[in-house]
């Protein structure tokens, strides 16, 4: 395949080609990332911070033409559009004022004898491999790009093959601000697995299927020089309504709808798994909200919409009920938005239904008591978010909070898992399979660590250590001095 | 094999049977340290540094005991083991204090909407394979073991085969000051292999050869949930002297073998690569000195002493010369003190002369010209640490500094590599393959958070938080609110 077709979401319609990288284009990106990567590493975060903002401004400045570009392509809508860029780019100027704060940096110097002192060194190259379902904040110039160059390594992006119009809009306009080596676009199956393999890289980020994420690892363990691969992956989120939630139990049909529905159900935190108390007829709540709130939207590509029918299809033969159904548009990639009841008993580590069925599919189970749903939620995999709809002063929220701390990178009270703030305290990870790395956040200011590697330097000479070590602090960072944090 | 047996290191005498793990064992030590691990995650920080100062104080009272059986299967020799046991209760006693000072969890509360609060929190039981080289400091209760239980988990410890008489008396130790299923001992092949492939295991920390850590590395890899595998394994630590250094050229050849020979050559920072410039005659000073210096002294295990002359043999094979060598003792486990000198060119990626040769073997090679020296730099593999040893004001410092911060975790000036203080800025790591996780240090302060994972809390009632993110801050941590950190 020496294109990538970019097709209108909405009417299935072939409507570009964008030629794909070839083998030499993919080398020399890499080849200029990591002839780069020193200078980007040299470069101080208020430089880079600069160009950070600038990106931002250059997304919303031309926000009109891109919003345009990725709604043909993802048939996302041009409201829900026109927020994520202006989320990306306030994502982008977030990582700027990330660097220059510099705490991620953990710089820490000891000044006895021997005298250490020790700094996050850049990896270098990173590639980035972006979501289809956020094609702003998880995209070409989403959370690991961003993060990555805040961070002083150069970034080469492999395009999402569902976006290739997008993609080479993004990329024109990355070149336009950033400096030659900063950063590359390439596209095409052959180059991901490239870009992987090749010793410039330095380290690898993904947004996506664990399918995909997991294929990219073990392509990275296979390296003789083995990276890091910070793969952050879909996942059931499941939600437990308590009794004490049930006063409210037709607004929380509601919420649910709205949330497992939002961007056509194609989050990575879209709530995939609502457990009720037995006899609360919440399935038939849901069923009903459906009717009302399921919006006509379309999924992101023609093989999406495939697995979202066959994994509909599987929950059935895993024991899954249709309670309540609303159909998907006539035209373009759709699938019915489906509500499926689960008896409890059926979730048993290893069944269809406790893994992630991408797009608006949603499951509601009963629990006949702490035991049982206890038990159920032993059963799952690891999360990146769970929550909790309770009561006034539930009893419920302590045990269930630890329970499922267990299972989740972010456990929520009263807020469905499907928003990711882009804070300092944000963990968008989770216990495995959920990221490849629970230790880390692709979201949030913990995204820049990822790109960089502690480094001790013993009695060296002031002259000699990099930047953030020096006795002038030019680099105006935050440091532990003998255990105490110092400011600049 | 139902037994390991213990041998005297100095006369090759198997002396005693210590009969190996059975299955159930295995299983029930794992199933202990499960159930344990909500109970030790929820002890306060002060209580974990008291129950760690117990077992310091223990090494200590039970010193001369502990020496004995070290010296018996270590042949090290009772001055280095009693220096060795005093730090190894230094460093319990630090890890007690980095507990309880607390800013390993990286405490951070932003308030706005949603409220976010993250938190480390701990893994769950670890595996720990201590060193042979090591037996207090990364043995049964050394930097590992302390770090875990520090952090809140519980360990299994694998016992190392050189040392089954040793290990049983600490696991004996252990018992008498830790609550039933903090720690648990048990050894041979298999229960290694149980140990990580077990689902109550969470994390594996490893110090050792490459072949051990890697061969652990991918069983884990292997397993339905992937957990983390901090192997930290022996590296050729390079060390460059410039030419304004050889001013003291002959104090230089002694530093290096005093420094190559230290242990018995049986460190994981041993310097084992020392880059002269042309002309320098350093492979005959280091020769000179090692008639001098060279002490008598013993290898860990016979298995040790046969791959040592292994090595030696491989590396002639690969282009080296023997330039000086003195005999081992007559008896026991032993190997010729040796070093080699090697025509730089024959230093290329892949070859034996840049691997690890376990032992008291090291290799001199001379560069021409700083291109020369660039080059072959760039040869080398991921190591622990890389040294410079300097002129005054040498202006060959700053750029060598920055090489080597490629290729180390830990760059010296004027110090040989292998002393690795436990401290903040302690970094005991490197890029791939020195460890399977080079954002990770196992010395120092930052050996903690390896055993803990962020989890993040959106709106979660303050009765509901874990301890270290209540609004009353029970466990005292430093804490960054909105973006500052703010004391206790």
């Amino acid at each position: 395949m020496t294109v990538d077709v970019s097709y209108d979401a909405r009417t299935g319609a072939a409507v570009e080609e964008v030629a794909v990288s070839t083998p030499f284009e993919v080398d020399t990106a890499l080849a200029a990332a990591a002839a780069a990567a020193p200078g980007v590493a040299a470069t101080p975060p208020v430089e880079r911070a600069r160009l950070l903002r600038a990106l931002a401004d250059a997304l919303e400045g031309r926000a009109d033409e891109l919003v345009a570009l990725a709604d043909r392509e993802t048939g996302l809508g041009e409201e829900r559009l026109r927020m994520e860029i202006g989320r990306a780019a306030g994502q982008l100027r977030y990582h700027a004022d990330v660097a220059v704060e510099g705490s991620y940096l953990d710089v820490t110097i000891d000044t006895g004898a021997p005298r250490l002192a020790r700094t996050g060194v850049p990896l270098g190259p990173v590639a980035v491999f972006g979501a289809s379902n956020f094609p702003f904040l998880f995209g070409v110039l989403g959370t690991d790009t961003a993060a990555a160059l805040a961070a002083g390594c150069p970034v080469v992006v492999k395009a999402n093959p569902a976006q290739p119009v997008l993609s080479a809009r993004l990329r024109l306009l990355a070149a336009d601000v950033l400096p030659a080596g900063w950063f590359a676009l390439v596209s095409g199956f052959e180059a991901g697995g490239a870009l992987v393999a090749s010793p410039h890289t330095a380290a690898v980020a993904f947004t996506g299927s664990q399918r995909g994420g997991l294929a990219l690892w073990r392509l990275a363990n296979e390296r003789d020089v083995v990276i890091p691969v910070f793969a952050e992956m879909g996942t059931v989120n499941p939600v437990v309504v308590t009794a004490a939630a049930l006063s409210r139990a037709d607004e929380l049909a509601r919420g649910f709808v709205e949330s497992f529905t939002r961007g056509t159900g194609q989050y990575c935190t879209k709530p995939g798994l609502l457990f009720v108390p037995a006899g609360s007829g919440m399935a038939g709540r849901v069923a009903a909200a459906l009717v009302d709130l399921a919006p006509e939207a379309w999924l992101l590509t023609e093989q999406i919409a495939a697995s979202a029918a066959t994994g509909l299809a599987e929950l059935v033969a895993a024991g899954g009920t249709v309670a309540g159904q609303a159909p998907g548009p006539g035209n373009g990639w759709t699938t019915p938005t489906t509500v499926l009841s689960a008896p409890i008993e059926k979730l048993r580590s290893g069944s269809r239904l406790l893994e992630e069925c991408f797009g608006p599919v949603a499951i509601v189970t009963e629990y006949a008591d702490r035991a049982e749903l206890e038990h159920a939620l032993g059963e799952l995999q690891g999360t990146l978010a769970a929550a909790v709809m309770a009561g006034e002063d539930d009893q419920d929220v302590p045990w269930l909070v630890e329970r499922l701390t267990a299972l989740a990178g972010r456990v929520t009270v009263g807020d469905w898992p499907t928003g990711v703030a882009v804070t300092g305290a944000q963990h968008h990870g989770g216990p495995w399979p959920a990221t490849t790395r629970p230790a880390t956040t692709s979201v949030g200011a913990g995204a820049l660590s990822r790109f960089t590697r502690p480094v001790a330097y013993q009695n060296v000479p002031d002259a000699a250590l990099p930047p953030p070590l020096r006795a002038g602090n030019p680099w105006r960072l935050p440091r532990r001095v003998d255990g105490v944090v110092t400011l600049p």
